[in-house]
């Protein structure tokens, strides 16, 4: 079998969900790559910042990256770029649209990569050569405008990428997804279709984001104190839509969080958002008006303890306090494993005397991503051989997988790969041949990739029960305790009761240790004092907070 | 204004909900208690197992208790009884139904209270006399069978209380909610309705649990391979679900999990759970039988790290590991917090190859809590003066405030009372009056309320950035440095690839206190040293690990 005219796809990345981050396209001796994004630290990943794809399986084939495409502007999808941009080629053409650039740009600008690095702004219409690859991007509508979808074209056949999509027949800025172009691949003939499977739990059609406005607007003649919405910094739509209604019951606009300042800023200056005169005001304008005249846009929907719906909740916020009468919107629906922190900040809201409404009770958000119906309809639109759910966790794979088949398809015609897997796509072969390294690296704090899982675990253990300390001293001659042993612990017990415990533990673990030679075999000496402590604790109180004996020579 | 002729109600707990967990009503020299349950950790409460009511306020108070009245077997309602009953007293009468008591025992005897405990069971029939309370229980359905309502009288009024509930017309044992009495209450006279509003957010009615029979027929018709449910250890009315659908389809159950062995052996008991001969095996038999021939239940349904099913998932249990051709049904809807150890856990189960359902793509399961317009009948049915939501977090509370207000409530007539607010209600007044200590008390290991908010504070410093210890060695005559520092760390650098960071600091810690009297002032010192190494560290690192600095005197 000829396995030269293959298209190779690896998705890569850390967290869960296949090929959101990052996916390789390999064909002959020409390389591309689709999305650079980050994902979120999951609860057990103990003080993370980000986490960024590892890039390892790239280290010896720089030289053949021909072209970097972002779909859209959303976090997971551009947010390692700036990370990732020196190690992979600071020279490789990195194409995107205008709304996806101005997203881009500030995050390049941080890095100080913003003179260095080679941004090509694309239209939809436009059609990029990259090696033997011949990209045609198409427009999609997404939670962000300037959206696209793209066709990827080698000799040996097409590859149909939905990027983030629905089929949203009203979208805020008209600009509906290309079902023309669309379907004019799918006359041409494509390999495999690669398809957003985020929300495939959901049956039907996504609703329109017509429909956040209709409920906006009944709130908005309904209220007679101030509005507050909140909502992601990039939901550039969303703030459109809060301007429109805003304006149309004669409301002045305050944007409140700096990277939501940015990005209005930036989406009127391309273009991208379309607000009437006199309708944005500053925060220190706010006072002048009626708070019937005032509707704030602020960044937290998800609950993030640094932004500034939190930061109102727990009343830490410089300029914003809750007043009676005061409506908030929570236009965003929880990302898993954000629910309880966006619970606690409604009750919060509401214990001030707020009135609080959000997705779960009125339509106030709703999904950028395809349905079970539209995801059916992408397929027979596009017609392609094989099939490939991306941007799902396995759950949604499986699921879409069972909708395929729905459809006609047969399980070896639809590839459930995970992330470092090898996909191969060509006229005789579609199918998951290998794994590649692949996974997560860790941003904290200034470091990138230092701290790994088993720092992580250490962190875990810390938090589960806290730490405890034993120091001893030793003769340096004779190797025996010198003096008395020192005892300190934090998140283990409440130290100013526990001294009991404390002068238990230094007493039991000096005539334990009296009269040993503690330095003939120090590393020996430390685990021992480890144990040895850890079971007297675990007696004592049923739980077993890390142990950290040190001794010292003197 | 006569202020004698009053009852007093006091929600006790420590995690958000109102009341679910107990809640004290006071009558002149009388007091009864209805529930004593327990909550769960929230994230942040790192390590803590769980959280029981902080009783404080009844210290004074404990000779006037007459009565406990326990609602229904669930452990938010139960689970703290037998932690409490020693402080509270032993003596204290404990009226609860048949399955809710044997619930209650399992607690009882495992922590050596059931020879002494004064447990009084009854039916939805019995009335019960507690000095000047008389409390007539009602029978309500929920997700757990015999669970009551309550009417409690005295000479000031009544006041309904509903428990946990909902109107289901075909629960699986038959019993409905007692419409006729909660409307002969109505027809009497209440003062105040205490209702259940956790389930408010949901419009319309909850679907009855016939409608999860219904899902289950679907399923076991056309699974071919094993299927495997996983549900709460107190759901007996789903076992019994499941038994009757495997029944009907020729399957064997096994029950695996100790905490559902044991309620399943209580249930078939008390009579709770009726299961035809030979359909029930143990697992040592399931070899015997083919995979369509076989249906196991087991624990886990929300992702609990030690339950069967994510044990399962982890390839970590004993007997149990997925073949293909396994039907995996969670039936159950994740608590808020527990959505991504549940999602995990679905994962992993299909990247091991078996088909899993669960209730966002089927009705595998159903509230055991009123929908909006059950909560409007109730209402409409008790016809009281004021009303008092109970059971939810603020936004529930709040929301089901704006339902009653759609009745034809005042808001004064609303109590929104948080844990610790005193409600008083009487002939003549109807409001909140006061506070009285209230919290959380949490149990860690065998600790019982050692462990405060300063220890799970520092707990979560510890889980962010880790811990550094440095220890100085200083003479005791001159209070200088004898000997080099050391610095050891844990979860804060990977420490074999950071000897250069610990050197570092080692270095600059002996040049910045190596001339100083280390002793003179003690916790000035190490004060400075943590300051001094904080810097240091956050400079080098943007990290800021907890650092502990000791002394030692030689």
């Amino acid at each position: 079998m000829d396995t030269t005219d293959r298209i190779k796809i690896i998705p890569l990345g850390g967290v869960g969900e296949v090929g959101k981050n990052m996916t390789v396209f390999e064909y002959g001796d020409d390389l591309i790559i689709v999305d650079v994004g980050l994902g979120f630290p999951s609860e057990e990943m103990h003080g993370i910042d980000l986490v960024i794809p590892d890039i390892s399986y790239l280290d010896d084939k720089k030289e053949y990256i021909r072209a970097i495409i972002l779909t859209h502007g959303h976090e997971d999808h551009i947010g390692a770029l700036a990370f990732l941009l020196p190690q992979l080629g600071i020279e490789i053409p990195i194409y995107c649209t205008t709304l996806t650039a101005g997203l881009v740009k500030v995050k390049l600008k941080e890095r100080k990569l913003i003179e260095t690095a080679n941004l090509r702004v694309i239209s939809p219409d436009d059609k990029i050569i990259a090696g033997s690859f011949t990209i045609e991007p198409y427009r999609v509508a997404h939670s962000v405008p300037d959206g696209v979808g793209l066709a990827i074209s080698t000799a040996a056949g097409t590859i149909v990428h939905t990027g983030d999509f629905k089929f949203d027949q009203t979208p805020v800025d008209g600009r509906i997804t290309d079902f023309g172009k669309i379907a004019e691949f799918g006359r041409r003939g494509v390999l495999l279709l690669m398809s957003d499977c985020v929300h495939v739990e959901s049956p039907g059609i996504t609703p329109s984001e017509a429909a956040v406005t209709q409920t906006f607007d009944q709130i908005f003649r309904e209220a007679e104190g101030r509005i507050i919405v909140a909502t992601f910094a990039s939901l550039i739509s969303r703030v459109q839509q809060v301007v429109d209604v805003a304006y149309r019951y004669g409301r002045k606009v305050v944007v409140v969080g700096r990277s939501l300042e940015n990005n209005v800023a930036m989406g009127r200056e391309l273009g991208y958002l379309d607000i009437p005169e006199n309708t944005l005001i500053k925060a220190g304008e706010a006072s002048k008006y009626d708070p019937s005249q005032l509707t704030f846009v602020v960044t937290g929907a998800q609950g993030e303890p640094m932004a500034v719906l939190s930061r109102i909740a727990n009343r830490e916020h410089k300029t914003l306090t809750i007043q009676q009468g005061d409506m908030v919107i929570i236009s965003a629906t929880p990302i898993p494993g954000n629910e309880t922190a966006v619970g606690n900040c409604i009750n919060n809201l509401i214990r001030q005397g707020a009135d609080v409404t959000y997705s779960t009770i009125q339509r106030v958000h709703v999904s950028g991503h395809a349905s079970q119906e539209e995801l059916k309809l992408m397929i027979n639109l596009v017609r392609p051989r094989y099939l490939m759910p991306i941007h799902g966790e396995p759950r949604h794979l499986a699921l879409y997988s069972k909708l395929a088949q729905e459809l006609g398809y047969t399980v070896e015609n639809i590839f459930i790969a995970e992330n470092g897997k090898v996909v191969e796509v060509g006229p005789n072969f579609g199918g998951v041949t290998g794994t590649v390294p692949s996974g997560a690296v860790y941003i904290d704090g200034s470091s990138i990739g230092e701290i790994g899982d088993i720092v992580i675990k250490d962190r875990g253990l810390l938090a589960r029960d806290g730490v405890l300390m034993v120091v001893l001293v030793a003769d340096q001659e004779s190797g025996l305790l010198v003096g008395p042993a020192d005892v300190v612990s934090r998140g283990f017990v409440y130290v100013r009761e526990a001294g009991e415990l404390m002068d238990f533990v230094k007493q039991k673990v000096e005539q334990r240790f009296g009269d040993e030679d503690l330095l003939s075999d120090q590393a020996g000496t430390i685990r021992k004092v480890k144990d040895f402590v850890g079971d007297l604790l675990y007696m004592q109180t049923k739980r077993r907070p890390v142990v950290l004996p040190v001794v010292m020579k003197i």
